[in-house]
């Protein structure tokens, strides 16, 4: 064979066979990372848990970080923008906390890195719990429960702090992980576990370039991506770098669960995985995605729900009057 | 001896060992009653579960009955009086529902008979969920996996109705019952599962003639009495028969459980049980409570704490779009 010809065979054999990019996804890992600072205890995950449950960390006293990370509902409220004190709507969509723990840039548009530094932004922020943190802090303080646990599990002599609020709540939602979907039985060897639409649909996945942006054990590269989807006059992470090539950008967000967590986008302005995945072909791909692909993507895509955590609801300790 | 002497004694005996009032009340059974129209099965528990915990039940579909029914606090929001939509506050304090299922006469005001009746009021009311019972039942119609289960539950073409919403709902509430309480042990015949101070209690509970109001399996007779406290310019029972002699008269509420339930009364006026113990001897009773006295009594009430209904949280299935 002459070497042009071969050249041209392989240019062929790669574009019908190999992604167009790495696909780089990976099962979903047992455990997440966990910062040197902060140890994962069991005493410090319930503690986690009654703080992320506890209504008391608002400014209302009535929402709580379960109020809009709902669990019944793959820990997010179903709503295009979140809901939040006296029920004014913020700017974007709630995002889950599953699987959170994998990705180090939170929130949409980034602007915390890692769990702790993003836990105490919703107590703060007008329009989701509205509380100071002194005000926090000293409603906490009168809680005896809290007091003894927060002494047992952080072992300091004031140890009520935003900082330790923040530890704690980051350690619970490090336990909010969704292992062993079919996705993952499908990547460890049970070919079975993805239906033939669900495996075509991979391969579409991966042929058509989202695994770009969309890869890791969460399906997320943890970076910031130009997305604009419709409707959006989000400045994104624009808002934090003051950047303009950040205009319109956000940080890609995880795929496992997502059929769990419409409507979809930084406005949540659309309300189908079908739909989802055609307007990322159009707006991050730059190509049009056919609906009959989209349903066979989609498919895949609901392969990534995985086994929700489990656990009793807490019992919320009395404040002392 | 001689008769009269005879009497006396037996009078004196009574009094220093008989209540006041005869105590009648009884260890939780197993089961609250359970209407002929409304059988209590697995699956009906099951979809009662799930929509007593969907924010898509209400108007703006962020509020649950779980939200102010909070499980993580006794199913109260330990609040002095409720919010609901738009953070608007009500006019009286949530009562919990652990045990509702054993009285008939359903809030404050007794205005439902029964928790089928009750279960539409608050979905309704504009301070609390705002929804119309019409559109409820047309967001509930977009749910697939609903329109599954109301028929495999309730055996109808079109049973996506408010009276079945209602039904079902009140068989998941007919399970959040607390047995097994020290007190239930103590009334069995284990005098060691309360301390001494709370058996002096409950000596003292019914000699100050408490069981007058507060007996049966949940401590509450299920019947109105008047009971002004401070602070509160509610009508009561007044606003439903408009008869001038239920002029701030409420249902009696259950004691169990109520160490999780504070604030108390009508219009959440009191933070601790000790100061609701002595109003209650100046408002019901007509008589001084010493702080002493109060916080004995206050030490059997916390006896009547049972073990929670432990439960997995549903997984809210999608509304189709």
């Amino acid at each position: 064979m002459r070497p042009l010809f071969l050249a041209v065979l392989v240019s062929a054999l790669l574009s019908a066979s190999v992604p167009a990019w790495p696909a780089e996804i990976e099962p979903l890992p047992a455990l997440p990372p966990i910062p040197a600072d902060n140890s994962m205890t069991p005493q410090k995950i319930e503690l986690g848990k009654m703080l992320f449950f506890d209504p008391r960390l608002s400014g209302s006293k009535w929402i709580s970080c379960a109020t809009c990370h709902n669990p019944a509902m793959g820990y997010t409220d179903r709503l295009p923008r979140a809901l939040g004190h006296a029920m004014s709507e913020g700017p974007r969509n709630t995002p889950t906390i599953l699987n959170a723990a994998f990705i180090k840039a939170q929130f949409w548009d980034g602007r915390a890195d890692g769990l702790e530094a993003q836990a105490l932004g919703p107590i703060q922020a007008d329009v989701e719990m509205k509380q100071t943190l002194t005000q926090m802090v000293n409603n906490l303080k009168q809680v005896p429960e809290y007091v003894t646990r927060f002494k047992e599990v952080f072992g300091e002599t004031d140890p009520i702090t935003p900082g330790n609020i923040a530890k704690a709540i980051a350690t619970f939602e490090r336990t909010l992980i969704t292992p062993d979907s079919p996705f993952d039985r499908y990547l460890r060897g049970d070919k079975l576990a993805l239906s033939r639409d669900a495996r075509e649909g991979y391969r579409l996945f991966q042929e058509k370039g989202c695994t770009a942006c969309h890869n890791g054990p969460v399906l997320s590269d943890g970076n910031f991506h130009h997305i604009k989807v419709p409707g959006s006059v989000d400045e994104g992470r624009f808002k934090v770098t003051k950047n303009p090539a950040d205009l319109s950008a956000f940080r890609t967000p995880t795929l496992r669960n997502v059929e769990l967590t419409a409507p979809y986008f930084n406005n949540g302005s659309v309300n189908t995985l079908e739909g989802a995945v055609v307007v990322m072909g159009n707006e991050a791909l730059n190509t049009n995605i056919s609906r009959k692909d989209a349903v066979l993507i989609a498919d895949f895509l609901r392969s990534l729900t995985g086994t929700m955590p489990k656990f009793d609801y807490p019992d919320l300790p009395y404040t002392r009057y």
